[in-house]
C-alpha cells in the first residue's frame, strides 16, 4: 500500500511563478516528491531546474512526450503529472500523459475548445485516470464552508448572485499601446497563445468556477458586454447571468480596475441570508442571516466545521494565504490517486477537486461570454 | 435683500419619516422657517402637525390647491414649497405649485411619466421658477469630491463604472407572500401608486443620479434583467449599461440582499486611476492613481478643497450623516431661491443641486430600465 | 402643560463650532426654541447672531449676569441656557444661572477643580435644577445598545478594557513650535484657560465618561505617562487604569496621531464575550459571544431594542451622524426638564443624559491622570 | 560551493503544529532537505515521522544529545538544526548543537533566564555558529516595508507607540477553573515548562520583537499590570513602555479578549506620519504622512522596493499568509549558514533574521514585565 507518490512537471522552470506555486503546494502537503520533468524549452533552464530539485539526470526530459512514455515504461515512474506551461499547449501535454496512462494536475484553461475538452474527458474515463484542473479558489477552507452551509439550506434558495473578479495589471494596455507593459501580458494579450478570450478566460473563469462550487449552480445562459480598449481581446466584461433554476446574476471581470489586485469576491443571496467572501481576506466568510446580525466567521475557529475544518492547517488568525489552498486542491487529488494506485474506494473528499468537467464547463462559459459579447450581448446559451 | 427664507410643505404629517428628514435637514442650514403646510390628508394630523411647528392657524391647509393660491396671494407668503407626499401625487402637486408661481423642492421621483415631466419643466421655465428634485446623495461632501477630482481628469478616461444599491428590507416579500412585512413596503408595491417601477424606480435611479452627477456620464441604452419574484413589480435588477462615449458599466439594485442595509456603492474606473464611494461609510473616498497605493480621503480635512470643503459642517473624524447631504442640497437650492428673488445673479455652487432636468433623467431611465426587462434584457435607448 | 420649551445660548456666536452643534441638535429635536443669548463678548457679533437666530432684540444681552438675572425674571423667561463659551468660563457663567433658577446645560468640561463642581453640584440641588453636561459620545444609539448588553450580562464579568482616542490635529506643535497650526489650538495649549491638562481634559475625559456609561465602572486609580513634545501641557496619555471591582485597563489618548481624525474606540472585554464600539463608525457595534462569530450590530435593524431603538431616527443604512448623538442627549435632558416644569415624573430614559455627577468624575478623572503622570506614574486614586 | 543544505529537526513529531510550521517554511524556500531528527520523546512517533519524511533509519535519534554528536561527526552531516521542542527544553537542546559545532535555528522563547541566553551567546561567538530565534512577524515583507520606511525617516521622529497582541483561545481559563479546555493550554499554563510568565512570554514578546524590528528601539524601562484570574500564571497585561530615546508607548496582550484570534497589530506614530500593520491582514500596511490622506500599500505592487520586494513571493492580491514569513526567516538564515560554510562574507539580507540577540531581549523583556507586574506596576528597567 502506497502512502506516499512521485510526481512530474512539466513546465515550471526556475523563475516561473505558476509551476512554483504547484510545487510548493505539493511540498506543504509533505507526500509527494518531484521526480521527474521537462521544465523549460531552453534546456539550460530545464536542466538547472531539474537539478535543483534533486531530479535524477536521466528524469530530466527535453520533451514532454519522451517523458511520458519513458516515464511510463518504469517501473517506478511517476504517479501524476503537473502541467504548468503556456495556456496554449494544456491541450496536447494533457493528452500525451493521458495516452501514456498517467494521471494528470492541469493548470487552468483545460484547453482552448470544447472539443478539446470532450477528448480528453474521454480518453481519462477510457484509461480510468483522475484529472484535476487546478481552479484554485475552490480551494480554500472557508469557499468550502461557504458550499456546506449553502447545501444545508442556511440562506434559503439562491435567487441572486453578485460577483467580480477586478484586477488592475493591465490598465497600461489601455489604448492598444504597442508596448506592452509586463513580460506576463504579452502571451495573454496574444490571441495566437491565449485563444478567443482574455480577461474573461483568464479570471472570468474563476468566478463561474467558484460560484459553481459553491452553489452548484451553472448559468444556463449569459450576456455580455465586452471591453478591448483598442487591443485584440477583450480587458473587461460584464456579464449578465441566468442559472437553470431562473435566479439571476452578474458577473464582472476585467484587468484594468486602479486599486484592485486580485479582486475575486463572491456574494451569494438566497431568500433566507447571504454569503459573501472576498478572495484578499480569505480566511473570513460574511454570513447574514434573514433578520439577524452579519457575522463573521473565520478559519480554523470551534464553530467551522466539515470540510472547512478538515482542510485546516494553521491556527485561525494566522493566515494560511492561497498556497494552502493550492495545496488542499492537491491534497485531494493526491490522496484519490493514491487510493486508486492502492484499489481503495474514494471517499467523498478524496473528489473535493476541481476535474475534468469542472474545466470543460469553464471553456463553455468562456466560449459563451464571448459569444454574446460578439453578437451586442445577445443571451448566449452555455 | 432677503436673507432667510419662508417655506411651506406638502406631506410631512408627525411621524412620517421623508418629511421629518427635508424639515430637519432645512433646520440645520438655519436660514429658513416653515410657515405653511398642508402636512396630512388626515385633519386632524394636519392640525397637530402644523401647530407643534408653530404654523400659524390659517396657514395650516386641508388642501394643497388651496394653500398654493392663498400662499402665492400673500405678501408674506412662503417663497418655497417642499414636497414630500407619496410619490404618485408628486405631478399634481407640484403643478399646483409652479402654476400659482412658488419654487418647489420635491423628493424624488418627479414623476410617473416622461410626459408630465417635460409639462413641469415647461411650466417651471415659463414661470422662471426652480425646481429641485432631492435625489439625496450628490448633496455628500465625498461625492461632490468625486466629481472634481473625475472633472480634474485625476483618474482620466472612465473606461468602466460598477455601481450598486442592495437593500435587504423587502427580503420577506420573496415568493410574493400575500401579507408585506412592514408598513412603508404597501404602497412600494402597489403598482398603481408606485407606477411602473418598485426597486428601479426606489433606488435604482439613485445609481444613475449619483454616477451622473460624479462624472457627467448618461446611459445612452441599458439591458436589464428584473426580478419579481412573486410580486407585482421588480424586487432585483442587474442591468448593463452602455454610455454616450461608449464605455460600459454595471448597475445592480435590489431590495431582497440579505446584510445589506443601504448599500449605495459606486466606482468609477479610468484610464488614470479609480474612484469608489460607500454611502454607509460616506465621510470617505476612496481613491486610487494608477502606480500608487490606494488612498483614503476623508472629509473635512486640509487636503480636501472645492466644494467638499465647502460643504463640510463639522470637524473631520465626527461623522456628518444623511441629513448634511439633505442639508447641502437644501443650502444650494435655497441660496439660488435667495437670490433670484434679490434678482442677484446665481453662482455655480447656486446651481449644485438635483433640479427638474436630473428628474426627467430618472424617469426617462426606469422607463428604459423597465422596458428592457420585459423584453428579455434587449438593449433599451434611454 | 408644556410641550415645548425656550432656551437660551451663552456662547455660540455665528462661526462658532460646538455652538452651531448644540443649536442644530436642538433643532433636530424639533421642540425648543431659541429665545434668548448672549452670544459672543463682541458685541457686533452678539446682535448679528441674535437677530440671524430671530432673537427680540431685548434678549440678546452684553452680558451673561444680565441674562441670567433678567430671564429669570421675566414670566416667559428661558426655560434652560446652554453655555458653550470657552473652557475656564463654564464655571462662572453656569453657578449665574443656577442662582438665576435656571436649568443649565454646558458643553464638557464641567470646570476646572473639583472644589468648582461640588459647589455647583450643591448649588443645582438646593435649587431643584437639572444639569446636563453634554458629553457627546453617550448620546450614539450603538453606545446606549452596548450599555444595555452589558447590563444584561451578554459579555459576562467585565475583566479587561483597552480604550483609545486618537487625534493627529495637534501634530505640527511637536517641538514646542512657536507658531500654533490652528486658531482653535490657541487656548488649548494655553494653561490658564485650558487649565491643568490639554489632551486629557479635551478628549482622555470622553473615554472615562463613555466607558463609564457603557459599563457602569469607573476607575479606582490610575497611572499614567504624559507626553508633552515641548509644550506647556500633555498632548499624549498613556494611563493604566485600575477599576473598582479589580479589573484592569488602558486607555491612551493623543493629539499626536498621524492617520486618526476623531479615533475613539472602546473594547470592552468580558468573561463571556467583548463588545467595540468606534466612533467613527457610529452606527456599528461589534459584538462577540464565546465560542461564536462576530456580529456587526447595526442601528436601525429589527434585532436592536432598547433604548438604542428609542433614540433611532433615520432608517438603518442611512447614517445620522455626531449631530443626532448631541440630540439624543438634548432630547432627554429637555425631556427632564419639561416634565420637571410640568410637575411629571421623570422616567429612565428622561434621566439618561451626562449629568453634573459625571461632569464632576471628569474633573476628577483628568486630576488623577495629570498628577499621576507628574509622579513618574505612580498610581494615583481618582 | 554548497548551494543546498541538510538540516535537522528536535522535535516537530507528526501532528505537532509548530514543527510542520518550520518544515513547510524550510520546504517554501527549496534549497534544504530534512535529513535527521530526534522528533519525539515518545519512540514509535519519532521513528514514524522520520520515515514518513524519508530519513534514514540510522539518522533517526532517540535523543537528541546523540544526535548532535553522531552528525557533528559525519561528514555528510546536519548544517544546522531546527528546535521545536517545549520552552521548557530549548535551552538545553541548543547547548548541544552549539558545543557539537551546528548551527541553530530555535522556536522562541530563547530560553528561560537571562544567564542561560547570556551563556548560549558565548559559546554561538565562541564556535562562529549562527543561531536564529524565529519570531515570525518579522519575516513579513510588510514589517520589512516598515522598517524601511521608518530608516528612511518618512514618519519622522517617533513619539509614541501603540501595539497589541489579542487572542482569546484561553477565555475559558477564567475563574480559574480546574479543567484546562485546550491540550495547548496545558503546558503553557504550568509554571515549571512554561516560565515566569504565559502571556507576556507566548505573545507579549512578539510585541517587543516586532516593535524593536521596524523601529530600532527597545524599552529602556517598563510598567506593568498583569491579570491571572485565578490561575498561577497571567492570561492579560497591559504594558506602559519608556523607550532609550523618551518616547512612551503602550502595550496590551492578552489571551482572553473574544474577537480576537491573532491580533497582533503595531502602530507606530512619528512627528511626520505613522505607519500601522494588522498581522490578521499582513500584505497591507497602512501609512499615513502629515497632511496627506492615509495610503493602503499592499505586497506585491510596483511602488514597494527594498526588502519587502526581495521578499516577495506571490504576484499582489494573493495572500501569502503565515509560512511565508517563516521561510523569508529561514532563508536568509540558511543564505548566511550557507555562505558561512562556503567562506563567504555575509550581506545585509543575509543577517535579516532575529538571533540570539532578539532572543535575549526577548527574556529580559519578559522579566521586567512580571517583575514590574509583581511590584505593583513600579517602572522597572528591562
Amino acid at each position: 500500500m502506497r502512502n506516499r507518490l512521485r510526481y512530474g512537471m512539466v513546465g515550471g522552470g526556475k523563475g516561473a511563478f505558476i509551476g512554483a506555486v504547484h510545487r510548493r503546494a505539493i511540498a506543504l502537503e509533505e507526500t509527494a516528491e518531484l521526480t521527474a520533468g521537462c521544465f523549460s524549452s531552453r534546456e539550460e533552464v530545464n536542466k538547472e531546474t531539474g537539478r535543483f530539485y534533486g531530479v535524477a539526470e536521466d528524469r530530466i526530459y527535453s520533451s514532454y512526450a519522451e517523458m511520458a512514455q519513458k516515464e511510463a515504461a518504469r517501473e517506478d515512474g511517476i504517479d501524476f503529472v503537473s502541467i504548468v506551461t503556456p495556456n496554449h499547449t494544456h491541450y496536447e501535454v494533457a493528452k500525451a500523459f493521458l495516452e501514456a496512462g498517467i494521471h494528470v494536475a492541469c493548470e487552468k484553461p483545460l484547453c482552448f475548445t470544447i472539443e478539446q475538452g470532450l477528448e480528453l474527458e474521454k480518453l481519462a474515463e477510457k484509461n480510468g485516470l483522475l484529472f484535476a484542473v487546478t481552479y484554485t479558489y475552490t480551494g480554500y477552507s472557508m469557499v468550502k464552508l461557504a458550499r456546506e452551509l449553502i447545501e444545508k439550506g442556511e440562506i434559503g434558495e439562491i435567487v441572486n448572485v453578485n460577483a467580480e473578479y477586478l484586477q488592475e495589471w493591465l490598465i497600461d494596455e489601455i489604448g492598444g499601446g504597442a508596448q506592452t507593459t509586463t513580460k506576463l501580458s504579452v502571451w495573454r494579450t496574444d490571441p495566437e497563445k491565449s485563444g478567443i478570450s482574455n480577461c474573461v478566460g483568464d479570471i472570468g473563469t474563476h468566478i463561474e468556477d467558484t460560484v459553481a462550487y459553491m452553489t452548484g449552480m451553472h448559468p444556463r445562459r449569459v450576456a455580455a458586454v465586452l471591453d478591448n480598449y483598442g487591443m485584440e481581446l477583450e480587458l473587461n466584461a460584464n456579464i449578465l447571468v441566468e442559472y437553470e433554476n431562473g435566479a439571476h446574476g452578474v458577473y464582472s471581470c476585467s484587468q484594468v480596475c486602479a486599486g484592485h489586485l486580485n479582486g475575486l469576491v463572491i456574494r451569494i443571496f438566497g431568500s433566507k441570508g447571504a454569503i459573501e467572501w472576498v478572495q484578499e481576506a480569505p480566511d473570513r466568510l460574511l454570513v447574514t442571516k434573514k433578520g439577524e446580525a452579519q457575522q463573521i466567521y473565520c478559519r480554523g475557529t470551534g464553530y467551522v466545521s466539515g470540510r472547512a475544518s478538515e482542510t485546516n492547517h494553521i491556527p485561525s488568525g494566522h493566515p494560511e494565504g492561497l498556497t494552502y489552498a493550492f495545496a488542499n486542491i492537491y491534497h485531494s487529488f493526491m490522496s484519490a490517486v493514491c487510493k486508486t494506485i492502492n484499489g481503495e474506494a474514494l471517499e467523498k473528499e478524496d473528489r473535493d477537486y476541481p476535474n475534468i468537467h469542472d474545466g470543460i464547463q469553464g471553456v463553455r462559459f468562456v466560449k459563451a461570454v464571448i459569444d454574446s459579447g460578439s453578437m451586442d450581448s445577445s443571451w448566449t446559451e452555455v
